[in-house]
């Protein structure tokens, strides 16, 4: 008899906590971690400071919800990890960058976030270091799909090209948020990605 | 008169000010920046905390000064800029990696300090933003002269090669620290030189 009714206060809570990082992501972006308090972003949500507690007790909770979240945003607009279509893929990563530029002001938190996560002892530690595993992983699982399909050579390292294709995107982040955002963040990660899929195109065979 | 007592004291000071910032090295790598003292880097000199804060008046200073050292290394181990040979040019570019790797404390510390630098209202921040600009200037300018030379093609973007080589080497040193010192750093950074050198060699002439 209860469980429809678990099932639907589940459904409930799961939405609220998805408006409230909604909230946050755009609060963050724009103003900033720091000068955003837990009360504004109450406010921004219409639900009570101690509603957003229930669900995120801090707001350092909030900013690894926040960073799981564009984590997951960052595997998921790579499309089906089964696709052998490397163009697809190289397209797929393309747009991945132009995502992020929607929200430049989590371009720099990340920067920030993610050097603060270098620190074993600092709370994002474990979160970053297993996601960058886990898209690593994923990357490179795409890559060999495709290179199964023929699409792309199979003689290549594809976790050490998936290390790359993420070095390259924090890499040139942070030289966008170093440079008062005046690098072509978005044009640089094109062109290097457009070379290196020129560079895993299979060799014609001989005439 | 006064003239030769005073480059000797000049030379005296400077001396000392390279010792000061080899035992700040040294210190920063081994032991970290925070759990260093002002006082045991004086030990480690063997001059005073007096003498050591007429050179350098806080440990920030002093970090700032190690981080202008490190940038001046990176600039001087790829050799004179007016060189032509491209292999020679990636050689040098991949002995960077190798080179940071000697004193892997130094690159926890750097991948810290750049996302702290990140930050316009940092003390790292202008110091940082300067010479990123430097460095990218310089190894665009060790291409473009490869470029003219006839090793690397001419028809290229070397100021966005310049940005995407700092920012594979940022990208996979951020990795390194974050996987706990188990990603192939140097590997890494040598396959992605190699395919980059492949990709700048000029086409042979149509037979």
């Amino acid at each position: 008899m209860s469980e429809p009714r678990r099932r639907g206060s589940y459904a409930v809570g799961r939405e609220r906590r998805e408006r409230i990082l909604d909230a946050a992501t755009e609060r963050f972006a724009t103003s900033g971690y720091t000068s955003t308090s837990m009360a504004r972003i109450a406010k921004d949500v219409g639900i009570s400071t101690t509603g957003l507690v229930h669900h995120f007790p801090t707001k350092q909770h909030l900013l690894l919800a926040v960073a799981d979240r564009r984590f997951d945003s960052a595997g998921v607009v790579a499309g089906p990890a089964t696709s052998a279509d490397g163009e697809q893929l190289i397209r797929s990563l393309q747009s991945i960058t132009r995502h992020f530029l929607d929200q430049p002001g989590l371009i720099e938190l990340f920067v920030a976030l993610s050097a603060e996560a270098a620190d074993p002892s600092s709370a994002a530690h474990e979160l970053f270091a297993a996601r960058y595993e886990r898209i690593i992983d994923d990357i490179a699982g795409r890559f060999r799909a495709c290179a199964r399909g023929g699409s792309f050579r199979a003689d290549v390292d594809y976790d050490a090209i998936a290390r790359e294709v993420v070095a390259v995107s924090d890499g040139m982040q942070l030289q966008w948020v170093l440079s008062g955002r005046r690098t072509d963040l978005a044009g640089d990660s094109e062109r290097y990605l457009s070379r290196l899929a020129q560079a895993l195109r299979p060799s014609p065979p001989p005439a």
